[in-house]
């Protein structure tokens, strides 16, 4: 029989058709490179991109040359851009308003083929440092409402381009999917006192069977409601609601169990395509500011990371209804991840 | 300059990137069938689906045999079951109940290779009335919160085979998207004491510049805050509430326009993978029934088709905000659907 799995989080139910019980070696998507062509993101390139807005340079390299190891550029092709004021006009039943914002991309590595899930844990631990620098940075700006970052790997994850990278965009406006996360957590709070993100991440540790690492300061795991196979969700255990204020200390750990979420999915789904995101809390420095709203985010919300194999096409029903068939249930995803050999 | 546009429908901002400006031949997705093998909806093979449960037979041919023209069977994989009781319960802080439903496929015609842009209108005609057939039939279900009726064409838009086919999925809870259509509707109505669907329709013939065709009955039209190019939205542009109550009549307006919209995009897109959806009001019978909220549903809603060509890509930044970055402006959507020639 079919389950219906409610996430408290999202208030999203979700299918999960176990009966179809798809392994990790058996589904439609395989992962495929972007077109190869040339790459601007290579050292030596650096010409190519507008000028870098920071950078990690162990050897006194001076900016947009060669010898970085990290290296933070505008899009080329920016979703939103950084000039000028909102404007916010209604226009009759419809509101408007211009595309202010920050598009940057985060090259991770001057190595073209360096698969993330590879590289050494000092190097995640530099990108992760460099993710909370650029969150610093563009928070100072009001503007922006919420700043999200966001890999995107292989061709059916929606990247562009194969050198790895991770964007940023700061948003004028507090996304939807944000709001609910921020809206569910605040009525948890007001019930219970209690943020709902340590209550999952509590029940999840006590039963145990959807755990894919666990260590001392951070959890992995396949959401009991995963909307997709092989989906992870990874938290702090302990309440940390902004990844701004991460410590040096908790982003070395991140990156230990980040690398190992990589791996993991890497040799257990062949070298999937995915996506991961960071949620952490909005702006709350934005003008104009949701004083009474966001009065108790510190204990509302707790940032986390979504990671997102692409290995299924999303269909007519999905679209229609945002309720997802899975069908994998999380507790066996969790149990492949957990077996498979590093 | 990009443009930030809300939808006061689903109460979501869109970044719409005009600067990119992709035309109708500049999408990274080409159409492609699914895998093909021995096909179940072929005439001749009725004895490799499960039974039928409704067919239009002009020749008085038996159930489950060659003759039909439209042939309505229970999906053999079924993302929701028809047996049983939802048992809903709880978990600690989630919730879980049984996948009952029902998962059917309207077989839309016996020729295998037919585009339903290509179907004569009168055997469109006869799809949609065996879509309001199915749907009144399931409403009598109590358990049955709400019934989806859907197409899947082309792999990249999750079709599994490439029969011409639509699925009816009938859920035993409200999906979260048409809550928030049911939702803002309501809050319009209240507060204006009109219908949000009907002031947008106004709005848009007033406009004209978004609108790709127009009868007496029905419109179609490239939504102001479209998420995905060329998306298209139907509707009648008077107000009605619910797609089970539609007329003879008006099924045959109905037709001419689906035909017509099928045949701009297959034309302007290069015969795109697409999916398209009706949101009608839920079962307002259901058990329990959500007395007061469903009480003004017959003014709030307005049913509609939402068609969407899968040209693009989704990636961690939709996935993480729910928010579209769309890089094809309505307007000019629109005008390349006006102008293709038919």
């Amino acid at each position: 029989m079919p389950e219906l799995r409610y996430d408290p989080i999202q208030k999203r139910w979700t299918i999960i058709a176990s009966e179809q019980g798809r392994r990790p070696d058996d589904f439609p998507i395989k992962n495929e490179p972007p077109r190869e062509g040339f790459c601007p993101f290579c050292e030596g390139n650096e010409g190519k991109t507008p000028p870098e807005i920071a950078a990690v340079r162990a050897n006194g390299s001076g900016p947009n040359q060669p010898g970085w190891q990290v290296r933070v550029v505008p899009n080329k092709f920016p979703a939103l851009r950084i000039e000028g004021n909102m404007d916010r006009k209604g226009i009759g039943v419809y509101d408007l308003m211009n595309g202010v914002g920050a598009h940057e991309v985060i090259i991770e590595t001057p190595q073209h083929n360096l698969n993330l899930a590879d590289a050494r844990v000092e190097h995640i631990e530099q990108v992760i440092r460099m993710y909370r620098q650029r969150l610093v940075d563009l928070l100072r700006d009001r503007r922006f409402k919420y700043i999200l970052i966001f890999r995107n790997y292989g061709a059916a994850a929606g990247a562009l381009l194969s050198h790895p990278h991770t964007q940023i965009i700061a948003s004028p406006v507090t996304p939807l999917i944000l709001v609910r996360e921020l809206t569910s957590a605040k009525q948890h709070y007001m019930q219970k006192e209690r943020c709902l993100f340590c209550d999952v991440i509590q029940q999840e540790i006590e039963s145990g069977e959807r755990i894919v690492v666990a260590t001392e300061e951070f959890v992995a795991l396949t959401p009991f409601a995963s909307r997709f196979p092989f989906e992870i969700f990874i938290a702090p255990r302990s309440h940390h609601h902004s990844f701004a204020e991460i410590s040096d200390h908790m982003i070395r750990r991140l990156a230990v169990v980040l690398k190992e979420v990589l791996l993991r999915s890497k040799k257990c789904l062949n070298d999937p395509a995915y996506n991961f995101l960071i949620h952490t809390i909005p702006n709350v420095k934005a003008s104009p500011r949701r004083r009474n709203y966001w009065d108790t985010i510190e204990v509302d919300f707790h940032w986390h990371i979504e990671f997102m194999p692409r290995l299924t096409r999303i269909a007519g029903f999905e679209w229609a209804t945002g309720f997802y068939i899975n069908p994998t249930a999380p507790e066996e995803a969790a149990k492949y991840l957990r077996d498979v050999a590093l």
